[in-house]
């Protein structure tokens, strides 16, 4: 444990320097719930993990994050294996890892090694209406080797990935975890990190394959001192059910600007909560997923009456940061339109939260005409 | 002319102090509308027109109205005959109106004599959801004689009037007239007064009868000096048509907290605007009124593209002031679910603007609590 008290220095990445761990791992997205996954992945003792960051590359290189966390403790000053400020860089071995003068054998400035990750682990923002995240990430990935491990919102947001790189395992985890950052360093975890992780099972990969590696990277994540990590069998019904809670009450919440005990409270549960669910289910059954009865009321009434809980959606939008529409609820009703399942009110608060995206990237001073 | 620049005293409703007018108008809700159709129809010189005035009262009373206006140029200190603080001020001759002594032959304290409207004028706001407009006003009313006019927005806003005062003519009025309020006494007239009045038939007084009230106000408003007052034959046709516009455009402006500019630009006139068009257009269909593929192309394009325009509704939300939510979106969507005609973005969209009204009405401070 002490290991991640104290900052260690940016290891250099080529084998001949220190032992190898099992697991070479690069992550990438490094907020409230990348950096704690990153701490669990170290913690395991079987991954050497490689964080890109671009932001916040400066402050983290000099001082480590400042980690308040219920599962870990306080980390203060705490740092991966290797930080670095881009994918590039996470790309190449850096060259100011090589000693000068070099060693006899060693890797030459000339021939920088190629990095190879065994998992990349991806806990970015889901914003394909930004940029295409599966095409950024591709040098990171070598084809048939890196396992791809999405813990992101949304559904079929394991698509791109089985499409670009048809012979790597993809696999996807639902997280439930409370956790987020405070600049310029600091990372508060409240709620215990809780995940479901599951193959997407693809021709491109033999299934067993797909989970061997997926239950390896369960057992590594749970031997890194997670709260729960287990395996979802069916990885689609576990992110459909998430979608179940976060496509109404994520995106009510950011488009009303309220928390979820205001949206309850004030009869929209019932008025466009529940609706946004039956269109859901409707639209996974299409898609081959049943979401039971009981599961909707699960949803429904999960959360307390008077909750002051401001889902991520909401918390964006209050921050000036782009939201996770397109994967939290556009993908769903595209999915819906090709499979001629309508979602008419999901659509408008669709098309409202478009609204809202384009107010913040239109902003016009205030005009004063009054006349029609 | 000069009558209108110069405050008049509030002068005493009986008979034997002054020449009568033809007409005796009561005119409640003397917003931007309102106070401009006061000076109309002071103009015609065949009206008196009391004047109800809750919060204003006392300065105007004090001072007049403060008008500036593209119709009727600027009319500083201007008053109506007559102002009152409320309906019972309107409904009896106020007691100080009597001098003391009492003159032979004049109206006793004792027996204050009842006022008798031809014409009640409504140009209030119409906030069904709040209270009763028509109960509220029935003092003002003298069965089988005082006819109506609601200036005002909505859809079906002539039924409780219809319903609660089945013998008395009921007529409408679409207005487009730019002109708004500025506390304490000022209203700005930037747009001109154009309007559209019909009668509302119904079985409780003969046709003939309605369609002579009505002809007669309008030439009352004509020959006070509006930009254009006209006969509406079919008042569902003008209403339908105002709210083919005023739903879309005055709801998604207030629920975004956008300009018809901003809707325009932004994509919603096709993703939104168009859609609740259909919407209505199917629902006055069900309801017997047919609403031509031009007329919504020509309310679908007639804002000028960059138009800063920000409509009541908006207004309303950006000063804290109710919004008529129920009269401009509830009662169609009402209609629609009576008729069996669906209206998927319509409801949805109310749904959302009353989370706004929730909102207004139950202000919580913010939480810090992020978990879920």
């Amino acid at each position: 444990m002490a290991t991640f008290l104290s900052p260690g220095p940016t290891r250099p990445s080529t084998a001949t320097q220190e032992p190898e761990k099992e697991f070479n791992i690069c992550l990438v997205g490094s907020g409230g719930v990348g950096t704690i996954a990153a701490v669990v992945l170290e913690k395991s003792g079987r991954a050497r993990v490689t964080v890109v960051l671009r932001g916040s590359y400066g402050v983290v290189n000099e001082m480590g994050f400042d980690i308040e966390s219920v599962d870990h403790g306080d980390l203060k000053g705490w740092k991966p294996s290797r930080v670095v400020p881009s994918i590039e860089e996470a790309t190449f071995a850096p060259r100011t890892a090589h000693p000068t003068p070099l060693p006899t054998g060693a890797a030459t400035p000339m021939e920088s090694p190629r990095e190879r990750y065994d998992f990349l682990v991806l806990s970015t923002k889901q914003l394909p209406d930004k940029y295409s995240l599966a095409q950024l990430v591709s040098p990171l990935i070598t084809p048939g080797l890196t396992s791809i491990v999405l813990i992101q919102n949304g559904i079929f947001i394991h698509v791109p990935f089985t499409t670009l790189f048809p012979t790597n395992v993809t696999m996807s985890a639902v997280s439930m975890i409370g956790s987020f950052t405070e600049p310029p360093n600091k990372v508060k975890q409240i709620g215990p990190d809780i995940l479901q992780i599951g193959a997407h099972y693809h021709p491109g990969v033999d299934d067993s394959v797909s989970a061997e590696r997926t239950q390896t990277f369960i057992d590594m994540y749970v031997s890194g001192g997670a709260k729960s990590c287990i395996l979802a069998p069916d990885m689609m019904l576990a992110r459909w059910a998430k979608l179940l809670w976060n496509a109404p009450y994520n995106c009510l919440c950011a488009l009303m600007e309220m928390t979820v005990g205001e949206i309850q409270s004030s009869g929209a549960r019932e008025k466009l909560v529940e609706p946004m669910m039956r269109e859901i289910v409707a639209i996974a059954k299409a898609d081959g997923t049943k979401l039971t009865e009981d599961l909707v009321q699960e949803m429904l009434w999960r959360s307390p009456e008077s909750s002051r809980y401001r889902p991520s959606m909401l918390l964006d939008r209050e921050q000036g940061r782009p939201m996770e529409i397109e994967v939290i609820l556009g993908d769903a009703i595209r999915k819906g339109k090709e499979l001629g399942v309508q979602a008419k009110v999901m659509e408008s608060v669709y098309e409202l939260l478009c609204l809202v995206r384009w107010k913040s990237e239109n902003p016009i001073e205030k005009g004063e005409m009054h006349i029609g």
